[in-house]
This record gives structure tokens, C-alpha cells and sequence, in this order.
């Protein structure tokens, strides 16, 4: 598009020197070229900046690009049913005048006629992504902006493996059309059963089994379990998918994701991972990016979650593996679809820069490593324990069973009295006489301990060292948690002695 | 007035004598009062508030709210994986600081205990959407927060069409283990075919058919066409939903809900509307809460967008209909999810209000009355017309025919010139040789035109007058309506002088 | 300057026709040029837009300049004691990032090295206001920016009339050694006497006299009064100026400007009038530019609030008048000072538009009249009046003679009941036996009324119809009026019928 | 807990068990009274608040407030000619519609009746101030809030002075009629300068002399020659008041205020005290703090500027002092002013907090010392020395000379060269042969030195290690300055070849 004439845009760029003295203006021109080298690299370069960008530069751009909708544009009249109108001037400046969300009937991913300007944020934001994701460690998955991976859905985890599974369901019902089945190694989180048993899939769960290895206490795969059950369900024929999990609570490990991709590959049923909070841990990423990279194993699709690995509110979901099929997730979805949790995205990834996007995942790994020495000096201490999940580095459960706490009830008293003393994240678990669970039509004992019989602790507490976390949080955690500790042993004494 | 006990909390709604002269300080308390009698009444009545909140009101009460949440309490620690953290501080502030999205994984609607801010504002904007359809002439589907309907969904309209319908085949599935089929009263717009293609279902598309009366020239509902269908495939055994349409482009009526209704209750089959933007016009909720009241029909769920009934941006939508079903469909949700949409929704009706939202509705129906009336004559004086459509009151279709363009190219340079000129929203339709489309495995004729045979125009273009449109951008699109016509006519001598 | 290379702003006009559709980059890009045309045509026209500029383009507008200021600069370093650095981005935020205030140690108006952005700010905001305050009908004072007038003080007016007359103390102390005297029409609003005061200057005060018209009941400038005053001090040799006020509490009457600025120019002293918000009055504006042209007047400064005319938070004042005595004034400012004044009124006259600013006053002018009306009739009713002074045309004064209040705390019990009942402004006057006030060695007896003796009313209260008023707020105001008056007289009947 | 009688603000503080589950609420309540009891703390200790308050909660309390000033009253109306109306959102929001300005006619730090809101948070700023002021070390005259010091000034440091000096003005011609001189240590810094004569004082410089001491380059006051010079004078029958200042560039020292505030008292002559950033330096108060509690010397005012020391925008300075003084020059202001550099202030104290202030001074201490250290290493390397100067705590100066600069036009470009690679604050100056300058009606040598015969050094460069610096823009600093000297050199050779 050859543009002659440009001088309206000239003094934008330009300080004007008929209004301020020239000398002065240079400087200030420079200035402004730096902010215009930003977006010219952005825009060409299409990955996250070296360094992190203001939210002064932040904002400009994005007040420049929403100039771009047409409910924006000067002069403009709609005589339609949707045209970006609003009612809150509050609404309307949180939102940056983005008003026409994503997508199209067609496509979530495809531009808006009407929305050149949130349409291109989408883009940027999907190649700013495909960056992230590729410093974190899946390179081979993410390299099919615009058209396939990674796609962004402004829905959360549970919901986009739903719309993976829909999708996936889609084509192989075209090959094999009684499929029904989805063989699942357990975790014991509701969203992700809930989102294949929304899928209409009738899912078979494998359990846990405990590592061999006599110093260690974690769940890991049951690999062969997992083929003997798709064997004996029929294969292809009836298996619509494998669902494994990266990212997950100890003592449960990551699924062994090469493992289960070379079934997937020698029974030809699809993969699909979920990898929630996994980008922050360099083990979930090599998992996946040693199956993907494998010839005798696949991997077809991996969910992640904006928010937990972002630190954006909750909303957004990040599906990335083969093209084919991600690009047919994208396809599949109905109609437009909110701008929000990408919005957010987008403006997170400018702020950190590539600089602080890698800076905050060494923080994390390194903090989790020196964490963890510290914490199992602390219970030693105390006469606990951490159990040891050699793969599991995001996430820490430290061993009660000691604390011979007689019922369920006295062992959740514990995460309850580390809420009330403003500590949220811990979840105590009982692998003993634990709750069961009905979820839809599929019972679970001990549901928590994502096993019917996890025997190396009568109960464990977890914790994690997530990204974003702040070494005095974990400093303090363990003050708080001690003065719980000492009043749990206050108590039982004042009983003991009572009853005596 | 006696205070006593209050400590608490007395500063904060008493301006401090020991600092400002006590008699200033007497009218800033009942001025406190007011707005914290705002409160009150908002938490009492959950209604809309009858005047407008001003946005320095909304903004306080948002920054209160926001402090119960756990990621914004003065001293917590997080050490779980999900703990409402941000890197940006921009997306912090326009996200209020409510971090943790909405839902648990047991329900969408379901209060967190981490974040009571946010689930508090849920529950609110789900009573203040009660009230507004309520005020809209929908009252009787709207009584059951918190258990059930309105639901609030954030996602838009058709992805809320599959949630609907994946809940429904759940529940019809359990009586009939073989449904699979959706009857549906074709409407040519892809989000909501792709919607019910998403959930796996097998859509059957009845036509509309023109209208009897001569002096109307609407397509309306083939409920006889519709019946037949029904029971050549088998009645409820088969058919897991009939799906109608209110809210859409003239020349197609809003569905007769009221006919489908009691086809629905005859074979005792689900009804499903889609009522995307009905909210706004009177013709299209009395249509549904008349079927509500009727003894021999049902109408099981109806969906609705908040952007184009609320002015908000795309991406949320509300499901009202039978308690047990819309319940059903938020507890089916896999996970949290977007907070966003549910925000922008919350501050718009507080900006709004009683007033502002009557306000609202009373000036688009008269402005809609006002407008065709207009048109009719305006077309007249160009030799064109306005397409009868007594039953759509909110979209209006000009016949293109005595145009006699001779090709769809030139008929559709109409909207490209008028889109040009910055009106957007006008659409071209071809109902002689108009395009055929594919869509999953379905292909249509003459899409665009809701049948396979319209005969009442060779083209016509819609126009709309929705909620939230200014009079001066009706009066101004046929100023530049006029201009597109004059360059056409211009450009259609020049091109027969060079032929002759 | 010539710029070569320009590619590195290219794409932050252009929309990348790489990244999204070609096709809708097009439009787009037109918005873009759009918003370019709109900075162009500032900053070459210099006038208020035609249009108002929205939110979004003025904040869009803001951020572009505030990256020219070097505390904004990517890279930029500080190693001085003042670098614009900031502790809370709340601050930061709300200021646009702009922290290096306005003016030089040498000149309040002089451009800032360091801030390039802050200083094109503050001279387009002169433009601005020259065009402004020339649309308000005081062409003759305003053109000389970037030199002279206007100038903007970010002070409010009584602190700009101290400079003002420090500025004209010095050039007449050069001429007239012995200058000291400051002779003035008496108004009683304290901040003006204590502007002349704090410039260490004696004022001498010429009470008003009651119009001779007896269909009048305004005070008037006592010409004559001024005249012989002046010569009876000795003329240039002791008075330093003459100061007079236009816009004031009814039954005062706007100075007589043109006699006054003969008078000025027939002794050769100064005339510094205070038009504090006479902006919005053709009346007052009148007044000065008949001045301003008449060969035999003279009228050297002229200062009014921003605040008042321009509806910006309190504190900054806008200078206007001979060109060199302006200069001086802001020549003489010692350092630097606040943006934020300017700041406020930048943004508001780019929201206002030239239509705006031109719709406010109109309004302003009609609702007055309709008012006044209005008022006269609903007075009668009850047995009041309201007081006629046909050159205010602003300030009404409701004669409260009539109710035959004993004391002044009656009558002054209006004023409180209504601030009570939420009306503010209003204030009521006592002309008999009212207060007396020192103010510096000053003695004022009946202070308020701007006279020692006004015997048109034993008591008045005063309301304004000032520019941003609405017409409810006016209707309301006669409302609650009503009731005070009605709780009044109730109270009277039981006070008489306890003495009965 | 029992909550009797709480209606009006139970439901702002409390959640409403009947919309949320009881459970959660208990800890919302909990975090809800966190804030209240901030709240409650601010206004009952008025201090420093112990840790910083996030921006929401100072945004939270800020809306509070505003919702005090008439303007924001639910039904308020406005018959009055200053209401507080706005014509621009944006204005409105980024003033958190505090519209109202500070003071009243009579005085600036009175409380507005129309805006208690607003009074409130100048009353609590000068508060938080007087706290921040005794962290730094000057307790002694910052214990007279309400009534005297510490005053908050919206103007930035030259004019406070001239305020000031207009004040002590006023009450020394009440005993001496005649005085008219101020008596000045000289510092080249245009804004004080101006600031005396725009109170039309008569200004006698006396030049600072250089330090005795062999070791030491640095300038100090010349006590004798200004005691002499006030003796000349005739004491305090001519003299108004000697200035003196503390803050500075090197090589000039702070002046000796004890010495000076002991020739105050000898010839009962105010002394006001220039101390704009000393706040920031613990020499700089201790000096102040140490002639304040001397009974033989005295100190009747200090002025600071809020901009260099709490790093605000530009606009704003805090006078203490003899609280009668003080609290006239507040008295004296006419008028209201702007709220928006107190405003500013406020929310950078909230956000600091005492934790956050006090480890600002102790960085900045430490950070100087060591700069300082390295500097003279790093010079010395170069074969440049930095020069002595003990007391000057904030500034260095780095001596030049040894560069064989031959005109001052070489020395002044590193200066530009500097601003280029866009480092700002590092001045240069010419000890000889260096600018002369006007000021008024006063001619300097060598301005910028201090001094007419600055011997130490034939030019020197300053740069600062102020408050607010960062380590990283003191170590690039060098970095860049290498850069600048290797291409003066460079330059030079090539000269030196061109011109062999």
C-alpha cells in the first residue's frame, strides 16, 4: 500500500518546532522514535520485547490500536444490532474502547471486519504466547501463528479441554464412530473430570500406583495399566482419547506424557495433555517437548492455563500441539467471545518483556529448590516429614501421619486454622477413611489422594512454590504454620489431660 | 444519635470532628449515609437501583468489595498455585483487583471461599439481570437466584447454545439413550448452527415460509413443517431439542414461540430459544412469557446476549428458563471462568439503573416506530420499499429488486460503499442465485436469506434500529445512503454510455 | 529538520497489513489518519477543534506528548536533584506522567528543556484559551502567544491579581517612586482585598452607589466617587492602579469598565480588572473589550478564575491584557510550578470543542433569562421580589424584606436551612445592621453588601445562574426554597402563638 | 459479636451472610476491618501510616472522602457561581472529584464548608508531613498542626519564599517602617533570587568564600562578612531578613544556618531558611534542628519543596517554622488554591508509609557515600579529582580542569553531550571567564559558581545523588560520562592533527 502523502501523521511524531523551541524538540523526537521502534519491533519481530515495556507505553499503544474498530472511528454511525455500543463510561475506559471481543461466527481466531484493531491484539498476543511458550521449553508446538499453534480461548482450563475434546471427538467419530471412551490416569481435581464428562465422553479413570523406588513416596503413571485398559476397551475403535496430567499436586508426579504418547501412537488414539500451570516448570515443559519431538509417540494437544502461569485473572486458556487440530478447536467455536482474559494477556506479556519472563522463571525454579532443602530440615525438625516426588517441582506435601491426629476432622482443622491465620493455597489430604466422592456418575475413596489406597502417609498437607510467589510468603508460611502446629499440640494436651 | 460500638467502622462513616470543624462535618456524614444507604438497599432489594449509581459511587463500592477477596487482604500469604497474583499492574487496576474469576469447579455459580468479593457480585448482577428482564416483560423466568435462573454465563451466545444443549442432551439421554437429533427453525447465522454442531448433535433445518397475507412480505415460522418433522424422526426418542430464534434479520419473524411451545409440550421434547438480542424489544420477550404462562406449552431454556442488550462488550450471555435445567447448565461448567464479562455487566446496570435502563428500551421502540415510518416514505420517493415484517420490530429490510442490478456484485457494492462512508451494520442479501454455503456437513442455498426460495425481493438490505442507537445515526445513514445510491446510479450510466 | 528514514512511525500509522487482513487495514487506517488529522489540525490551527475530542483521544493525545518529557524517556538517566521521579504511580497515573511542571526559573511561560511535552502542553493550552476567550467576546486581549497574552497562572485569582499588581507596582515604582496607593470599587469578596493587600499595597475603597434609575434597585460604580479619590491622592505619583471587578454578587452591578479605563487613562495609572468568572457573560466581556478599543480608555490587566468559566477544579487563573505587562507578570513568577491547573483545563477545552464551549455559554445566556423570569413571577406570588439590576446577568438578588424577619439570624437561617436541604451557593445578605469585618487595618460595616448603606432591602439572598448549571437544578432550587420558606412561616405562627 | 444500632454502615463493612455463605464472610469481615482499623489509625494517630497502603486502598479512601464535598452529594444542587462542576470526565476521575480547591478566602488552610472532604485531606497531608519532617530530623518546628507548622503551599519554592517574605515583611514594617533590604548568602540559583525581588525586597548578595581548610575545596559562608555587611546596613531598621540556604550544588556547602540564626538573634532579624531538598539529607536538618533548639540563635521560617523531596510533580512546598509566622503566611494567601499538589502528596505519603520514607533516606545516605567513594576513585583514574566539600551531602562536583579545556564552549558541550545520551541533571560551570549575568537589576560573575573568584578549579561539572536515584543510574552514569570524555578526546587529537 503505497502512501504518499504522510504528513498527517507527521506531526505525531514530530515535536512541533514552531510551538516549542527546535533544540528542545530533538530529543523529544528521539524519544518518540524510541516508543515507535518499540512498536515497529513488535510488530515485525512478532515476540516478546527484550525489555519490559511502561504501562505509559502499554497504554498508548493499545489507545492507538482501539482506534482501529470502527465503533471508534470518528464519525462513525452503526446501524446494526451489534456495533460496540456501551452504557458506562466506567465500562467502556477498562476496556480501552475494545467493545467487539474476538472472533467471528467462522473462526475464534479470525480477524473481525469490523474490529481490525482487538483483532490484531489477538494475533500479537498469540505470537507473543508462541514466545513464551518456546523460552519455557515446547518450541516444536508452538510455530503456526496465524493459522494452528498455539490458540488462545477465553475460557479457562476445564472448559477448553472440553472444546479440545469436542473437537477431537469431532474427527474421529469420522474414522471410528462408536468411540465413547476416554482413558484418563487420575488426578483427583474436579474440573478437569467434569470438563471430558461435559464433553458427553464416558471416562475411564486409571489410577495412581506408587513409585517403585523405596525412597521415594510419589504417584506416578500406571503405564501399563493404561494399556492393558485401552486394550481391553477396544483400541481405537472405542477410545476417543488419552488425558494425562503435567501439572499437579505431590505426591502425585506428572504423568509420564512420553510414556503415554507412545500408546497413543501404537493404539493411534490422540493425546491430550493437561498442563494447567505446567510453562512454569521446566519438567511439565520437557515432557511434553520430548514427546512431541519423539518418532515413536504423539502428542496432540496441551492445555494451559492463562491465569496460573500469567498471573492474569482467572479466564483464559492457552491450547497448543498439532495444527491441524488446534486450528480445528478455533474452528469449532461458535461465534465471538470475550476479549478480556486475551486483553490481559497481552498487556502482562508487554509488561514482563522477555527479560522478566525469564527472570520470574528462574525465581521460581530457584526458590522452589532452596524451599524444599529448607522445608525438609524444618519438619525434621518437628518430626514430619516431605514426601519425597523427586518430579514434582512446583508442588510439596509434607507428611502428618506423625502427628497422630486421630480423626479427618482434626487433620482438616489444620488447613482451616492456616486460613483463618490468612494463608491460602494448603489443602490437607487424608489417604485413610477420606472422604468419597460422587462425580457425575463415577465414585472416588479417598478423593484427593488421586489413588483408592495411597499408603506412605495416613494424611499430608500440600503446598506450593507457584510462580509469582514471594520468597517472604514462604518465610512466613512456616511462622504461621508453626504457631498452627503449637496450638494443634496446646489443645491435644488440654484434651489429654482432660480426660485423664 | 447514639453511637455506640461502632468502632470499627465509625470513621469510616463519620467524618472526623476532632480534625474538621464539626458542623461541616454533619452534612459529609449524611452524605456518607446516602451512599452507604445505596449499599444497604442494593443488598436488601436486589434490584436495580433506581437512579443511576454515578461511576465515583461504583468505583468505591468495587474497591470494597474487591478487599474480600483473599488476594487483596492486608497480610495474606499464598502458597497455592492459584493465588489471584498479577504481574501487571494495569491489569490489576482495571480488574478492580478481583482475581479469581467466578465459579468453583463444582458450579459456576457457586460461591468461592477465597474470593467472596467476587462471588458476591455475581450473585448481585444475577438479581439486578432478574430485575432488568423482569422490567423487560420476561417476569416469570427470572425467580430463582440464587439457586437457579438467570444464569450468567461469560461466554457469548452461541457457545452459552452449547452449554444449553449439552445440558439438555445429558438429561434428555438418560430417558432416551439414542437422541440426537436438534429441529431447528433455520436462521441464516452461522454461530447458532455451529453451536448446536459443537455439541455433537445432528441438526434438521426447517425453512420459514412466507407470510399468508399478501400485504406482508416476512418469513415466518413453518410450524406445521416443523411438527411433520418431528415425528417422521421419531418424537422424543430421537429429537433432543426444538430451537427457535426471536430476536433477527427481517425479513425473517421471530419464530412463533408460542406454536413451537406446544409442539414441544405435545412430544414433551426440550424448546430452546435463542433470544440473543430479544431483551429489547417487547415483541420478542412477550413471545416467550406468553409460552411460560401457557398450561399447554414449554419453553425449557431461552439465551441471551448481555452486549446487545446491555451495551457491554461481547462475551457474556444469560441463559432464564426452567429452574432445574439453567442450574443444571451452571453446574455442568468445568472450572472457574472469566470474572470480566459479569463485571462489565454489574457496573453497566448500576450505571444504568431503573430509570436509565426504561429510558433505554422506551427510546429504542419509539425511535424503531418513528424510523420505519420514515423509511417507508423515503424508499418510496426512491422507487424502493420497506419489506413488510409486522412481527420484527427491531430490524428492517429494504427491497433492492427495482434496483435492477444485474449481478450480486453490484448489489453487495452497496454494503462495501456503505461501509466505506463509516456505516457499519448494513447487510446485502441475494435471494436469486445468492451464495450456497457449507457449513459442518449441511449445505444451504441463498444464504443469508433463511430459505432455500424467498420470492418477495431479488435482493434487500437489513438495517437495524437496536438498543443504545443515537437518532442522529439513523438520520445520517440515509444521507449517506443517498450518496451510495446517486454514485450507483452514476456509475451504471456512465458504464451504459460506454456500452452504448 | 529533515527526517529521511521515517519507516520507524510508519507502522504505528498503518495498520500491518502483514499481520491482519489487507482489506480491513484500509478502514483502519483511515480511523488513524483520522485521529492524525485531528493532532495536525491542533497544532497548526491553534483553536479549539470544531468537535470535541473524546476520552480516549485526548489520553491517547497525552501520552504521545508526555513520552517527550525526559523522565519519560526509554534510557534516559538522572543525576540531578530534580529528575521527575516519582514514589507512587498513583501519582504518576493520574498526571499523565507529567512531573516536571510548567516555566522556567526565568519565566512561568518559558519552554522547559527537560520537558519538552509539559511546555508544548502549556502553550497549546494559551492558544486554546485565546480562542476561547475570544469566542466569549474578548478578541483584543488575546493575541500574542507565544509572548504574551493570555498567560496562565497556576494560582487562583485573588493570588493572581497580588501578582498582577506586584508586576505593576514595579514598572509604576520606576516612573513614581513613592507609589502605594490602590484605589477600588468596593466589593465585598474578602479574597480580592487581600490580593491587594498581600502585594503590601494601601487600599483605598470607593463604596458603590444605588443606581439613580428608580426602576433599579442595583448598585453602581461611583465614577464620580473614583475619579475625585485619585486626584485628591495625587494622581500616578501615589496610586499604583485602579482596580475594578466585573462579574459579582447581585444587586452589585459589573464595574463600569469604560469609565473606569478612562479614568485610567486620563491620570495614566493602571486599570487591573478582576473578571473572575465574567468569561461566561457577554455582559462583562463587553465591558472590557469596548475598553480595550476605545482610544480614550485604558485597560491593562485582566485576570480571571479557570475554574469558574472553564469548570476545572480551583486553582489556576487565566492573565490577559497589554502584552507587555502580561509577559512581566509571568516573567516575574519565581520558578517553576504546578501542571496540573493547566492540565485540567487542557483536557476540558479539548472535550468542550469549539461547539461545546459555544453550546455552554448560549445555554448558559438563555437559561438566565428564563430564569429570571421565572423567578420574578414565582417571587410576586409570595410576596417578594426580586431586585432589579439589569446589568448582572448573572447573580439574582430575592429581596427578603417582606417577611419582616426580626433579626439577622432569622434571615440567615435561610441560607443554613437550605445548605441543610442540600442547596448550595445561595447566601444571604443583611443591609441593616448587618456584620461589620476587619479585614488587614480595614473596617467594613454591613459587610456583603458591598455598600454602608444600601437601603433597597433591609435583606437579600443571592443565587447565581452560572455557566455548567442545569435547568433541574434551577427548578429544584425553587422547590426546596418553597419548603424553607413554608417551614419559616410555621415556625413564626408557634413563636407568635407561645407569646399569644 | 453483638452489632446493635449499625444500620447505616453494617452493610458496607459487614458481607451480607444472606447473599454469600456465612462461613466466607467471616474472614471478608475480617479483611474489611484491616481497612477500616487503617483508617481509624490515620485519622486517630495522624502519623505516617506504619507500612505503605496499596493504591486501591488509598483509591478506596480517597472516593470516601470526595463523597464529603457538596459537589459529589447525592441531590446535591448548585445556585452559587463555584459549585464544583466539571465539564470533563477525565478532569473529574483523575481528581477523584475533588473540585473544590483548598482554604477559604481567609486563609489556606481553613476548612471549606462546601468541601470537607477536601479539608480533610489537606488537614491529614499536613499531618502525615509534620511525621515525615520528624523522621528527617526537624521535630522541633513541626508540631502546630491544625494551627501553624507545618503549612502546605501549593506553589513550588520560589514563590513559598516570596510568600514568605512577604509576610515577615508585613510585620517587621509594623515596627520598622523603613526596612526594605534582604541580606542573602548568595547561591546562583535564578528562582530564589527572583523570589525576593518579586517581594519587591532590595536583595544584598554577600559571596561565599572558600573553606580554610587546605584539604577541602568547598564554599562556605562568609558569617563575618554578612554579619559586617547587616551592621552597614543598620540592622533591623533596614534589614527584613537574612536568607540562607542549605540545599546545594557542590562545591558550595550548606550554609552555616547556626551562625546565621545567631547574627538573627543578635539583631532580632528574621532568618528564613532555602532548604528544597534538604529533607532528603540529615546535614541539611540537623543544622535547621540545631539553630531551632539553640536559645541564642533563631530561625523563623524553612521552605521546602514537596517535588524534590517526596518525588511529586513539580508544584508544591511545606513552610515551617515560628508557628505564628507560618500560620500568617497561610492567612495572608488570598483566596482558595489547587488541591492537586496536596493531593499529590497525600497519596505518595499513604504509599510510602514510615517504612517506605524511612528506607528512602537511608538508600539515598548510603548510595552517596559509596558513590562518592567510587567517584573519586574512577576520577582519579582519568587524572580528575573530585572536589572536598564535607557538609554537601547530596552534590558532587567533579573538577574539570585538568582536561585543558581552552574555552568554555568545549567544557559546556560535555554537559550537551550528556543530555544527548540522554543523561539530564549534570551541569557545568565556568569558574573563569565564565557568563555574567543580569538578574533584576544585579549583575554576577562566573554565574553558577557561587562566587565571584572561585580559585579551586577553572571549571568544574555537578551531579547529584538525590532522593528517588537508583544505583544503576548512578553506575550507567559513568558509563556514559567515559563515553563523552573518550570522544572529547578523540576530538580533540583530531584537531591537534588537523592543526598540525
Amino acid at each position: 500500500m503505497a502512501l504518499k502523502n504522510r504528513k498527517s501523521c507527521m506531526l505525531f511524531t514530530e515535536p512541533p518546532q514552531q510551538i516549542i523551541v527546535a533544540a528542545h524538540a530533538v530529543l523529544a523526537r528521539d524519544s518518540v522514535n524510541s516508543e515507535a521502534r518499540l512498536v515497529s519491533s513488535l510488530l515485525s519481530q512478532r515476540r516478546l520485547p527484550l525489555e519490559p515495556w511502561t504501562d505509559q507505553e502499554i497504554k498508548s499503544f493499545l489507545l492507538n490500536i482501539s482506534s482501529w474498530d470502527t465503533n471508534n472511528f470518528r464519525g462513525n454511525i452503526g446501524v446494526g444490532e451489534r456495533e460496540g455500543r456501551y452504557a458506562s463510561n466506567l465500562v467502556y475506559e477498562r476496556n480501552f474502547g475494545l467493545m467487539h471481543g474476538i472472533g467471528r461466527s467462522g473462526d475464534i481466531a479470525a480477524v473481525q471486519p469490523k474490529a481490525a484493531g482487538s483483532s490484531l491484539i489477538l494475533r500479537l498476543t498469540r505470537y507473543l504466547v508462541a514466545d513464551a511458550i518456546r523460552l519455557a521449553g515446547i518450541p516444536s508446538l508452538v510455530n503456526d501463528v496465524p493459522k494452528g499453534s498455539p490458540c488462545l480461548l477465553p475460557v479457562a482450563t476445564g472448559m477448553a479441554i472440553t472444546l479440545v475434546l469436542l473437537a477431537v471427538m469431532k474427527r474421529q467419530r469420522a474414522a471410528h464412530p462408536n468411540v465413547k471412551y476416554v482413558v484418563w490416569s487420575r488426578i483427583d481435581q474436579k474440573s478437569c473430570l467434569k470438563a471430558m464428562q461435559l464433553a458427553g465422553l464416558e471416562v475411564v479413570s486409571v489410577d495412581q500406583k506408587q513409585s517403585d523406588s523405596p525412597a521415594e513416596q510419589g504417584l506416578v503413571t500406571d503405564v501399563e495399566a493404561i494399556r492393558e485398559k485401552i486394550r481391553s476397551l477396544g483400541g481405537a475403535e472405542s477410545v476417543v482419547a488419552i488425558v494425562g496430567t503435567t501439572s499437579t499436586f505431590a505426591p502425585r508426579s506428572p504423568d509420564d506424557i512420553p510414556a503415554l504418547g507412545r500408546i497413543a501412537k501404537e493404539f493411534d488414539i490422540p493425546l491430550v495433555v493437561n498442563n494447567a500451570y505446567g510453562l512454569q516448570c521446566t519438567k511439565c515443559c520437557s515432557l511434553i517437548e520430548e514427546t512431541s519431538r519423539a518418532s515413536d509417540a504423539r502428542v496432540d494437544a496441551v492445555v494451559q492455563s492463562t491465569d496460573k502461569n500469567f498471573l492474569v485473572p482467572i479466564g483464559g486458556s492457552i491450547v497448543i500441539g498439532r495444527s491441524d487440530l488446534v486450528s480445528a478447536v478455533g474452528a469449532g467455536y461458535p461465534g465471538r467471545a470475550s476479549m478480556s482474559p486475551i486483553l490481559d494477556l497481552f498487556i502482562t506479556l508487554l509488561s514482563l518483556g522477555k527479560s522478566g519472563w525469564m527472570a520470574m522463571l528462574k525465581k521460581r525454579r530457584d526458590m522452589f529448590k532452596s524451599f524444599k532443602t529448607k522445608l525438609q530440615q524444618w519438619t525434621a525438625q518437628r518430626g514430619l516429614r516431605v514426601l519425597e516426588v523427586p518430579w514434582n517441582r512446583i508442588s510439596l506435601a509434607i507428611d502428618l501421619s506423625s502427628l497422630n491426629l486421630d480423626s479427618g476432622t482434626a487433620a482438616t482443622e489444620i488447613g482451616s486454622a492456616l486460613f483463618t491465620r490468612r494463608v491460602s493455597g494448603p489443602r490437607v489430604v487424608l489417604c485413610e477413611n477420606g472422604p468419597s466422592k460422587n462425580i457425575g456418575s463415577m465414585v472416588f475413596s479417598n478423593y484427593g489422594s488421586h489413588s483408592e489406597d495411597y499408603s506412605a502417609a495416613k494424611s499430608y498437607m500440600t503446598c506450593a512454590c507457584a510462580i509469582g510467589c514471594e520468597q517472604q510468603e514462604l518465610d512466613e508460611f512456616l511462622v504461621r504454620f508453626d504457631h498452627v502446629l503449637r496450638d494443634l499440640r496446646k489443645k491435644e494436651k488440654s484434651i489429654s489431660r482432660e480426660q485423664a
